[in-house]
């Protein structure tokens, strides 16, 4: 039996092309509106794994995702990195000046936004759920004012023209995607881990917690705060470090980070996607 | 002369409150469409001072205004907590179980998310720019169906009906406005800095940096890290420190940073809001 892997999204979006770069062209796919029903799916028995973008180089991190591990009892099992190339797709024959207005996914919106601004100042910005459903959408319509922005893959699926190619703020535009599963992953070939981290009220607390990682030489490779819910102005710190749980030198870190009346939890280790 | 704020948002708005709580009744608003806007306002000379939300104690920080910070060149000179009681706002006479429709600003909406799950889990959530100007749309549109989610302020102004009071998902439900001019405030009563850092790319770099601060009792209340674009995976932090930026604690940290190697943007000095 194969794979069955929840995502946020239709086929061919980037979320489809991540999850068959990790999972391989024979996995199955529930495709969910939101990213809280993909985390659902998971913990239902519906799928066996959930794929779910948490972060990408231009916008920064989803925090939509990041509150939902909060919330969520799964383990981060591994990692994808996308190159996201953005396209502007329209009908056959469409022609780019024409376009009065423009549907996609918010983060795909904010991606593109000095092109937008720049070439079509004018246009309305539509937020849609997904950007190949967007192009799925815009087909329907059959009116050529009317555009998306989604992958190449979404324009060829449903026989749409790219009226420019590349259209990101930034070429350096990529998406980490993390794989979740209900289990912990194994941790032979693990050289990264995700974890939580909150630590007392007291002054100088988190300079001291990353001190229990950086004396160690273990690398930060993210930080990233949220707020505690019912607490203001209290955070919560997602950290992404270089190590494997596996390792001595992060049990003895973990160990220290207790010591200081942190509360850790573990998201799970993995294999490096970079 | 009075003087004259960029905000973004209409009267009654949240911005529009803290506005008068911060400058006083008499103030003139420039109401704007969106954060860059209110930047814009404030860099041409049309507004003497913008005021912009910047963090909500339940969604978070608010990647957009520290953006808009990286790339203007202007100065926080205050800041203003409020607490956000949010309502669901319909006609006189429309009756909550018939709410098929809810329109607000994104924030609003996913603040009251909870609410809205459980109460009207079938109604569709529409985004709009405003949560003020979302009330005087649906008045315009007078459909009983069609509700807002807003200040009390706004269905007074637009004689509209409170559906449900502190709808919000956590009572403990504050935003962050700062107060932005060209000009540094004066420092004399200021006791909190914004700044921006960005370490090198050296392992532990982040600790050290932390550790400017935290051997000088230099507290920290609140770090973000935002994505640099163009550089992938890289990041620039977002640092709030309780201290003058006359301090003398505060400038030997900000010497001891620079013989680190890290690039150190002071966005200003001003008094707590708490």
């Amino acid at each position: 039996m194969s794979d069955t892997i929840a995502i946020q999204g239709t086929k061919a979006s980037f979320h489809d092309i991540a999850a068959s770069r990790y999972f391989g062209d024979n996995s199955a796919r529930i495709f969910c509106d939101t990213f809280s029903d993909t985390f659902t799916s998971l913990a239902d028995g519906t799928a066996n794994y959930a794929l779910c973008a948490i972060e990408n180089s231009l916008y920064g991190s989803i925090n939509e995702v990041y509150d939902l591990l909060l919330r969520n009892d799964l383990y981060i099992i591994g990692e994808v990195y996308l190159r996201i190339e953005q396209c502007l797709i329209g009908l056959p024959g469409a022609r780019l000046e024409s376009v009065i207005e423009v549907h996609s996914h918010p983060v795909a919106l904010a991606q593109c936004e000095r092109y937008l601004d720049n070439i079509l100042p004018t246009a309305i910005r539509m937020e849609y759920h997904d950007t190949a459903a967007s192009v799925e959408m815009i087909a329907s319509l059959q009116n050529k004012k009317v555009a998306a922005i989604a992958s190449q893959e979404a324009a060829d699926l449903y026989g749409m023209e790219v009226l420019a190619h590349s259209i990101e703020t930034d070429a350096q535009n990529y998406t980490r995607f993390v794989v979740l599963s209900k289990l912990a992953g194994g941790k032979i070939h693990s050289n990264k881990t995700s974890l939580m981290l909150q630590t007392d009220n007291s002054s100088g607390a988190l300079y001291r917690a990353l001190g229990c990682f950086a004396k160690r030489d273990i690398n930060l490779t993210k930080l990233q705060s949220r707020p505690v819910v019912g607490n203001a102005w209290r955070y919560i710190f997602y950290l992404d470090v270089a190590a494997s749980s596996n390792d001595s030198a992060f049990r003895l870190a973990i160990e220290e980070l207790a010591a200081q009346n942190c509360q850790v939890t573990l998201l799970g280790s993995y294999r490096s996607g970079l």
